[in-house]
C-alpha cells in the first residue's frame, strides 16, 4: 500500500530512542531504508546515508517516512517546511504520529497539487468489535515490558523471523506505528477508542491453525501508569497462550516519568500472570527478552546470566543472539 | 446545557440492567424525570408514568434522553422512528450512545427542520493531555468493580451527597454516559482514545483543597476482559488514595461474558491494591458497597453481615443503607 523503498526522516530527534520507528524499519527491513534526513540538533543517526530530498528521490526513494515520535505527535513548523518541500519533488509521505498529516492544510494543498499521497498508518480505518473474550484457536505471544520503549517490537519481530526460519507458521501482528510501517498492517492500538481496544487486537489476531503462532507487539506496560490501560486491554484482548518478559537494565526511571522507578523482573511477572489468566487460565511466562544495548559484550553477558538464574527462565537479548532460545522455550509447551 | 426536565426512552430494553442510564437519573435527579417512554417488549420499568411524546411534552418535559444502552450502541429503526417524531413534538435529543445521534441522517434532518438540538453526551469534546503520573493536591476515591453494573456509580453518588450533607467538600466526577446526564459534566471515558484514557482523568481530578474528596465513578471492571483496559486507565489517571471495592452477590458469571466467573472480592482486592500503588503508594481499600437489589431485607443483611467479616472492611449497600459507614471509614484515614 506504502510505497516502497523510503528516506527516513528524522527531524530533530531529542535522542535515539525517539527515532525508534526509523530504527525499526532501518533493522528489519533494511532493504526499505535507502537514507535518512536529518535537522540540525538531531540527536539520533541510523547509520545509513545523509541525504537531501533531491538525492533520496534520485536514490529511488519513493515515500518520506516520519520515522521520530514525540510526546503528543505534534508536527513543528520545521518539519512542515521539509514535508511540504518533499511533495513537491515528488515523495508520498507516511506518518504513525497523533497529529495527521491529512489535517495539515499546506501538505494537503501541496499533496494536491503535486498529486501525491498522505498516509495517516496511526488512523485507525476499521470498525472495531467489542471482546467477546471467546476462546480462539491458535496460538498467541505477547511480549510485556517493565517500561515503555524497552524492546517489545523486536522481540515479537525476531521470534516471528526464528520460526519462520525454521518453516514454522507465524505472523507478526503490528499494534503500533512502526510495526505497520515494517509489516504493511496492524491495528494502531493507541489510536483506538477504549471501549473497542481489547476487540480491536481479538480482530487483529483470529482462529488460526492450531499449531500457527502469533507473535503480537506489545505496548507500554502495566506499571507505566500514561499507557497501563492499553497494556491491559492488549493482554485481554490478546489472551497470549505464552509472555515473553521484556526489559532494559539501565533505564534509572520509567520513560517520560522521572518520579516513577522501574519494576523488578519479579514484580512484572507477579502482576501479569493473574491478570492474563483471567482470559486464559493456561498462560505462561516463557522467557525474558534483555534489551542491552547499552552494555558491552561482557557486561551484556553478565546481566543475562545473572537475569536467567534469578528467574528460573531462558533470557536472551533477541536482537544481539537472535530469538532461537525464546522459540526453543515456546514450542517444547 | 441539556434543557431539563426530561422524559426517559427506555426504548425495547431486554432487562432492567440495560436502562441503568434512566435508573439513574431516576435515583438522583428524580424531579427532572417527567416520565417514561417505553416500546412494546421493554422489560425495564422506572416506576414513573408512562407518556406519550405529547403528553411528556404536555407535562413540560423539554428533552427526550436515551437512558438505555445495549453492546455497541446501536440505534434501531424501531427507535429512529420515535426520535424523528419526539423532534417534530418539540423535543431536544440527548444520547450517551456509542452511535452518534449527530451520524443519524434522518434525525439531522428533522433537528433542523423543527430548530431541535441533539446531544452526544459520549463524544468527547476536549483534547485530552497525555497522562504524566504527577501527584496531585487533594484526595480521590474510586470504586472498582467485580464486574461491569454492579453498583459503582451509585456508590461514588451516595459517598458525595452524603459527604456535602455533613458539608464536607465533595465532588462527583462523571466519567460515562449516565453520570454526565446526571450531573451535566465529566469525561466520556469509554470514547477517548486509547493514549489520552489516564490523561483524561489526570484532567477531570485536578489539584483541589487539601481536604476536598474527588469521587471518580468506576468504569468496567479489572476482571471483564471487554473493558479492563478503560478501568485500569482510571486507576492510573485517578491515582485514588482510597478504593471501595463495589460487588453484585448473585451475578452469575460475567456481565455479557458466559464463560467468564466472578472473581471473589479477595482476588480483586488482591489485584487491584499492588495496581492502584503504582500511581498512589499510599492507597488503601477503605470499604466495601455490595449492590443487594436482589435480595429480601434478611438476605441482604446477612450478605452484608457475611462479607464484613471475611473481609474485614465495612461493608454497606449504599442505595439501600446510604454511604455514612464508608464515609467515616473516609474520613478517619
Amino acid at each position: 500500500m506504502i510505497k516502497t523503498p523510503y528516506l527516513l526522516f528524522l527531524g530533530d530527534a531529542p535522542d535515539p530512542l525517539a527515532a525508534k520507528v526509523a530504527q525499526g524499519i532501518r533493522d528489519w527491513r533494511p532493504e526499505n531504508a535507502v537514507g535518512q534526513f536529518r535537522l540540525p540538533g538531531c540527536k539520533a543517526d541510523l547509520k545509513i546515508p545523509d541525504m537531501t530530498l533531491a538525492e533520496a528521490r534520485q536514490a529511488g526513494a519513493q515515500t518520506l517516512v516520519i520515522g521520530v515520535a514525540n510526546r503528543g505527535g505534534v508536527i513543528s513548523d520545521k518539519w512542515m517546511d521539509v514535508l511540504v518541500e518533499a511533495v513537491a519533488e515528488g515523495f508520498d509521505i507516511a506518518s504513525g504520529l497523533h497529529t495527521l498529516l491529512k489535517n495539515q492544510e499546506p501538505l494537503v494543498a501541496a499533496a494536491k497539487e503535486h498529486g501525491r499521497e498522505l498516509f495517516d498508518v496511526r488512523l485507525p480505518n476499521v470498525q472495531y468489535p467489542i471482546a467477546d473474550g471467546k476462546k480462539r484457536t491458535g496460538k498467541r505471544c505477547l511480549a510485556l515490558g517493565t517500561d515503555c520503549s524497552v524492546g517489545k517490537m523486536y522481540t515479537g519481530l525476531a521470534m516471528d523471523a526464528e520460526m519462520r526460519k525454521r518453516g514454522l507458521k507465524s505472523t507478526f501482528r503490528a499494534t503500533g506505528q512502526t510495526g505497520i510501517l515494517v509489516t504493511g498492517e496492524g491495528v494502531p492500538l493507541d489510536a483506538v477508542i477504549a471501549d473497542f481496544m481489547a476487540g480491536s487486537v481479538e480482530w487483529l489476531t483470529p482462529d488460526n491453525d492450531p499449531d500457527h503462532w502469533d507473535h503480537i507487539e506489545g505496548q507500554g506496560s502495566l506499571f507505566h501508569v500514561s499507557y497501563s490501560g492499553v497494556t491491559m486491554a492488549l493482554i485481554h484482548g490478546g489472551q497470549p497462550d505464552a509472555i515473553v518478559l521484556a526489559h532494559e537494565p539501565t533505564r534509572t526511571h520509567m520513560r517520560g516519568l522521572p518520579d516513577y522507578q522501574l519494576p523488578s523482573l519479579e514484580a512484572l511477572r507477579d502482576m501479569a500472570l493473574p491478570i492474563a489468566r483471567i482470559a486464559n487460565p493456561d498462560c505462561k511466562i516463557i522467557g525474558i527478552s534483555v534489551n542491552t544495548a547499552a552494555l558491552d559484550d561482557a557486561e551484556a553477558t553478565a546481566c543475562l546470566s545473572e537475569i536467567e538464574e534469578r528467574m528460573g527462565l531462558p533470557t536472551v537479548d533477541p536482537f544481539r543472539q537472535g530469538a532461537a532460545r525464546l522459540i526453543d522455550a515456546l514450542v517444547a509447551e
